[in-house]
């Protein structure tokens, strides 16, 4: 079988992980990356042999860095059929005229607006709906987060309402500019926040109400979620649900001593895994509290890696490569290792 | 050649790190490490199936999260030709009796008093003076990385004063109780900090003074040193110097990007090295300051990982496994791919 081609437009924080995770799929190929800096993240991709794009205006810089560029952004979409689109937020829709173009599909990211695309996904909600789009949204970090879990409890017992409040980093541990670093701010400090409204461009018909604050850390979002649900429910219904996902690491704080977003980071440090990635929405099992209808838990968000997965199950989804999402799940999460982290991290029960 | 028998006692941030090292050593075993909690440090090291050893009263404790132990510290010590003492700063003073009765060589970290060993040790300074010793300590990470600049130059041309400051990280990225976490806090107070009496304990008749202060990040040390000498120094001098030692990186922040202790992280993180460690002494070549006999520099030093290749030299040294400090180095950088982040980020002289 001929692997599909992919172009990855944007090589920050999502883009390198994308497009190293595409390196390792069976049915994909990674036929470029295109970047405007020559910097560390350029220099490494050339000395990994990624062939690397630019445009037109950047090919001299990248030369004085001693960085042969394999040609401009318009020579790699001729040469894709389809492109992960990782410019920053808003970049996005200003380079999609340039993929119409060129007649390539491709993948946005969540810093875009949902108009921009034919779709949001989520690998555990509508993969089906996402089938041979053209264009497709894979949503941000934090609404991943709610959807993974959302999706995993939906199929267990029907959702009446969810009440989340967002705890964000303030910025990526490469962010050096960014704050705040001495403030909790709210963000928006206006009700809702935008991470429910994007969780129903998914979930379409859901009653969910998101608050958000940021506060000065680089690590992770921390979520608490309220869910109401038409039935009664037990910590044991819960802990069956999301026990059955991979991409789901139910953790003990107080059996493992991992009980901080810093302790999860150290825990994936130890674990070897590349950029101290944690893909799999971390929910505390300690913090899961049931009263009747009423579930409370905490989770954990690595805004860095959580959509890596998804962008690999969206790339199979729009292209057609598998025609469901167990499939595609299965083989993204075995290339990715997804799932090691709870084996590894687990308390085997006594 | 039978492999030295090497035993870890304490599994933090140290020990954890020599442990690994020690198990890519082709002349040493890895017998075992000891801890005291069963937390998501030791399930990894029982699920990677390295001997764990408890005191007799934590064994229940291990058992209940599943963690079959070994023996006690005792059984341990019985079986090792050499223990690393990893413990937090202090407790290496109360296990030297245990060592001493169990006629084990020991190697002690920088938080212990110097004079519990026979001597104080770095690769690049006294490697020699070392061979064969019972007892010996590894200094700090900060005063590692002065010793490694200092030895390089000392080499090139003698240096007649040392006047440098060093900036604290306040914690290590997974200690979420220790600050400060808005302030800058002098430590001490008092002129100099215990790290250039610490140098002394390696260059004895240097003329070095230090000073100190602790802000409020995790990621790495940094040092800005005034070093004079005794005949004047060009910047090529200062380059050559440290260009010729593969545990020293000199990084180009202007031309690369990394441009602050995020950011070396951050390419570290992209390198894929384990646990994002940077054991390399990393030196901004554009601080690099030169007048006459005296020159000014920037450099940074990551805590977590830096003493790691001089734990393996120390035991090299202490045992006679290698009998010159080349050849220690040598096997110590290969495994432990030291000398690659220099390779990978620098830019080509066009």
């Amino acid at each position: 079988m001929r692997k599909i081609k992919v172009a990855v437009n944007g090589y920050g924080t999502i883009g390198k992980r994308v497009a190293e995770a595409i390196m390792l799929q069976p049915d994909m190929e990674l036929i470029g990356i295109a970047k405007t800096r020559p910097d560390y993240a350029a220099l490494l991709a050339y000395r990994m042999k990624i062939p690397i794009y630019t445009s037109r205006e950047h090919v001299k810089l990248f030369e004085n860095n001693g960085i042969s560029v394999a040609g401009t952004i318009e020579d790699m979409l001729r040469e894709a059929d389809i492109v992960v689109d990782a410019t920053p937020a808003g970049i996005g829709a200003k380079y999609k005229p340039l993929y119409e173009k060129y007649g390539v599909k491709a993948l946005f990211q969540g810093g875009e607006k949902p108009d921009i695309a034919d779709a949001s996904f989520n690998s555990y909600c509508n993969y089906d709906e996402c089938l041979d789009k053209k264009y497709i949204r894979v949503v941000s970090c934090n609404t991943t987060g709610l959807l993974r879990l959302l999706c995993s409890l939906n199929t267990y017992n029907k959702i009446r309402r969810v009440r989340a409040t967002i705890v964000r980093r303030a910025a990526d541990p490469k962010e050096d500019k960014k704050g705040p670093i001495n403030s909790i701010k709210p963000n928006p400090v206006t009700v809702p926040s935008h991470h429910g409204v994007d969780v129903k461009t998914v979930l379409r018909d859901l009653n969910i109400v998101t608050t958000a604050v940021i506060v000065p850390t680089t690590l992770m979002h921390l979520h608490i979620v309220n869910i109401e649900f038409e039935n009664p429910m037990t910590r044991g219904d819960i802990i069956n649900a999301l026990s059955a996902r991979r991409r789901i690491a139910l953790v003990n704080a107080e059996l493992t001593g991992i009980d901080s977003t810093a302790k999860i980071i150290e825990a994936a440090r130890d674990l070897g895994r590349k950029r101290s990635d944690v893909p799999e929405l971390i929910v505390w099992e300690d913090s899961i509290h049931v009263s009747g209808n009423e579930v409370i838990l905490m989770q954990a968000v690595h805004q860095e890696s959580i959509v890596v997965p998804e962008n690999i199950d969206a790339i199979r989804a729009v292209m057609g490569l598998a025609k469901n999402p167990e499939e595609s799940i299965r083989i993204t999460d075995q290339t990715l290792k997804i799932g090691i982290f709870r084996e590894m991290f687990s308390i085997p029960k006594s």
